[in-house]
């Protein structure tokens, strides 16, 4: 059985390998902190290593699943150890580039979702974006997806990059603007709760129709009288922070055509 | 039975009388376009009027489902014809003193969803905000509202107002963030459907926890590089436009403490 290696144990980390261990034999996690992977190494009966060199050489896939900032410095120290390994990170955003200058079997493993430690995740419906310098490597991957998952994708760097940009807008910025919502309520006494329903209903339009076409609210309709209203409002609580950012994305909804 | 009377035949008019027609006669809509409203009129076997004068004065609820701007030339025409009729609107923006100055039978009743002609309302969950200027009249608006859904608040017009404007922030900001990543995978030829599992699971995820605990991405994770990377990526793409809302809201996150 494939036999899979991980560097990392943050939360893209733990719900990749523990996906993969239902089909693989996940053999080893690279940590710098043994404690606090030691429940994720155990659950998937993973041996722990804090050293690059304790990595077996035989090794079929390793998962490089850590910050993207850290992985130029990990594959660099770490294609010594594992020559003939096939090396795969999961970022949106990180170019098969910059695997390439120091390894030569490399690739991208990349989950299209945002992971919590707390919550499950539906892999079925992940969509998963694959990349490989080599084509064996990528039907590799490519069967190791399709384990996990319905949707799966071929996708190069640009286009990786581009999607990794449009989720920063619609999962990290959405959610700031659910946690404004959250506290505007808050500072008024009133129960955040009251705003599920819509929070929900406007997702699955966004996901049943072009978002501009079901826009809705007052920048929409150019209602000019509220939008004052609003932003008087935010001063009043002294939220000067979120008045610029009612202002741009009010006028970003004003400038969009029908 | 209790006859209703609507201005309006927008989203939330249509929506509205629509379901209130289950319970009770929808009498009489007034709208300027008599044509665009027929077949809202015939669904309900309700008159369409044109003039104030023509509302029948043994009307129990008028109902003023109009933008916020129009709401107080309405109420200032209305009152004459309709003395002893209870008059509401549905905003969350307009305080009932509005409808005070020219009526005295007034109150609000907001339905804190977001309404799109093209799908049905999930009425049930939909939270109704009530208030009523006399008591009798609130308890009527309860009656009403209970009958559409398992979710009926009163709340005065400033603790609607901050829901309101934190709905703004919840609903048509996260929807306008959802069109810009629209926009940037398209730009890119790449499939919007690919970010719809994305962002259906931040929605849920922030119906379960409070948002900023679950909070994901380069900004939270101060990824200078990423965060630069897609600054760039911006500029190249020529949106200037979103390189603002990109460093404002990426801000917000990492300003927000855990």
């Amino acid at each position: 059985m494939m036999k899979i290696g991980f560097i990392g144990s943050g939360r893209v980390a733990s719900h990749l390998a523990t996906a993969l261990a239902q089909h693989y034999t996940v053999a080893q996690i690279y940590v710098r902190n043994i404690q606090k992977a030691q429940p994720l190494a155990d659950s998937l009966g993973a041996e722990l290593i804090s050293e690059y060199k304790k990595f077996r050489s035989d090794l079929d896939v390793c998962i490089i699943a850590v910050s993207d900032q850290a992985i130029e410095e990990v594959i660099k120290n770490l294609t010594q150890y594992l020559p003939n390994t096939l090396i795969v990170h999961t970022s949106g955003s990180t170019s098969i580039e910059v695997l390439k200058s120091y390894h030569d079997r490399v690739g991208i493993f990349y989950p299209l979702q945002t992971f919590s430690l707390e919550r499950e995740i539906d892999w079925k419906s992940t969509p998963l974006l694959l990349e490989a310098h080599h084509q064996a490597d990528e039907y590799m991957l490519e069967q190791m997806a399709a384990l996990l998952s319905d949707r799966v994708y071929l996708y190069d760097s640009a286009q990786r990059l581009s999607l990794h940009l449009a989720a920063v807008f619609a999962c990290n910025f959405s959610n700031a603007c659910y946690d404004i919502a959250y506290q505007i309520v808050n500072q008024q006494g009133v129960d955040f709760e009251l705003l599920h329903p819509l929070i929900l209903e406007t997702a699955q339009k966004a996901t049943q129709h072009i978002p501009h076409t079901v826009q809705t609210g007052p920048a929409k309709r150019q209602d000019h009288k509220i939008l004052n209203l609003h932003g008087t409002m935010l001063t009043a609580m002294k939220r000067q922070d979120l008045v610029q950012i009612y202002a741009l994305l009010s006028q970003k909804i004003s400038d969009q055509p029908n």
